[in-house]
C-alpha cells in the first residue's frame, strides 16, 4: 500500500522512474545511520532522456531549466525509495545542491533551482523545507541542463 | 549579553546584519542533531547590497573577491546566530564550500576564498579551522562574484 | 606495520604523498566522531607538481583528466591516513565530490571522474562505493585540471 508521500506524488501524476543505475564505480546513494547521501541526479525523464538539455542563457529557457530540475528531484526522490522503501520514512530533506549549466552571462540560477525546491515542499510539506546552494556551472555530463544533489534525514 | 564571539565581531567592528530570507521554496539552514547545514549565502552587505558583481577576472579584482568573500561569511554567521542563538555554542565550523564567479582563465581562486576563511579563524579561533573546497564556477545568483556555504558543528 | 590497504596500495605502485598543507586559514580535514570530511584536494604528484594543468576540452584529454582525478583520489587517501593513522580504520567512502576544470562544450565529465571513483573501488573495495557529484567548473586554484573533495566515515 502506497504511503502519504507517494499518494501525494500521485495526486499531483508522478511516477517515480525506475532509479537510474549509475554508469561507473559509483553508487546512487550511502546511507550513514539515519543520513542519506545522493548522487547527483541529471535531468533525465522516466525514459532516461534528457529533459533539457544544453545551458541556460544559451538556448535553454528558465521554463524549461525549472522543468529539468523538477525531473531531478523526482530522480533523486526514486532514489529515495530505492534506498529506503517508503518515501514516509523521510524525516527531512536536509540540503539540495542545484549545478545550473549555465552560459557566462546567466544570473537567474536560483529560479530554475526553484523546479527542484518546489517539488520537494510540495510532496513532504514542512519537511521538505531544505538548505539548498545554487550555483551556475561551465558543463555538466551528457550535457544536462541541471543536476541537483542531495542529502535526506531518513527514519 | 554579547557572548565571546559577539564581543569578538564587535571589537573587530563587524555588525551581524538580519539574516537574508530565501526568495524561495527553502531555507537558510537545517539542523540535524549538533549539525547544522547552512545554504550557500551570496556576497551582500548589512543593506542587502552585492559587495561585489561580476566576475573575478573579467572586472572584478582579488582583493573586491576578498571581501565579498569575508561578506559571505558575515552572512553565514548571521544565520548560525539566528539558528542557534549564540554563537559560542559554535563547537566547530566544519566545511565552507567557496564558489567563485570566474572567467574561464581566472586561477586564484583560493586567494578570495581566503576572505572566508580568514574571519572564520579569527573570530573562533582553532574552532574556526574548516575543510573548504574552492571553485570557479560559471555563474552565480544576481551576478554575485561570491556564494560561499557552511556546515557547522554546535553545542 | 602496513595494514590491508596500505599493502592494497603497495601492490599499486602507488606510495602516498606528504600531505598537502594548505597555504591558508583552513585544513585539510575535519573530524566529527566518525565523519571526516576532506578538503578539496587538487591533482598534484608526489612532488607537488599540477598531474594535469588546465581545461578538459581545450587542451587536456580524457585521458590525462582521468590521471590528474586518480591523482587527486590519492591526495585524498594521504589526508585520510594523516587524519586516522591507518586506512584500514575506513569503514566507507561515503561521497566524492568531483569539479572538472571545462570548457564549456566538454561533457564527458564523467569519465574523467571515474579516474577517482574506480582507485577507491579498487583499494577499499564494496567499502570504496561512494556517492559521488560531478561538474564541470570554470576555473580552478592553480590552473588544475581537477579537484576532488570527500566525506569518509571512519572507525
Amino acid at each position: 500500500m502506497a504511503g502519504t508521500v507517494e499518494k501525494k506524488l500521485a495526486d499531483m501524476g508522478i511516477t517515480l522512474p525506475e532509479p537510474a543505475t549509475p554508469v561507473a564505480n559509483y553508487v546512487p546513494f550511502v546511507r550513514v545511520r539515519n543520513h542519506l547521501v545522493l548522487s547527483g541526479q541529471i535531468c533525465t525523464d522516466n525514459d532516461g532522456k534528457l529533459v533539457a538539455k544544453g545551458k541556460l542563457g544559451a538556448g535553454v529557457s528558465v521554463e524549461d531549466g525549472q522543468k529539468a530540475a523538477r525531473a531531478c528531484a523526482i530522480n533523486l526522490l526514486a532514489q529515495v525509495k530505492a534506498a529506503i522503501g517508503d518515501l514516509d520514512k523521510v524525516s527531512r530533506v536536509v540540503r539540495l545542491g542545484g549545478f545550473i549549466n549555465s552560459a557566462p552571462e546567466f544570473t537567474d540560477g536560483a529560479k530554475v533551482m526553484n523546479g527542484a525546491s518546489d517539488l520537494m515542499v510540495t510532496v513532504f510539506a514542512d519537511k521538505g523545507r531544505h538548505a539548498r546552494s545554487t550555483v551556475g556551472v561551465a558543463s555538466l555530463p551528457l550535457d544536462a541542463a541541471v543536476e541537483v544533489e542531495g542529502i535526506f534525514e531518513v527514519d
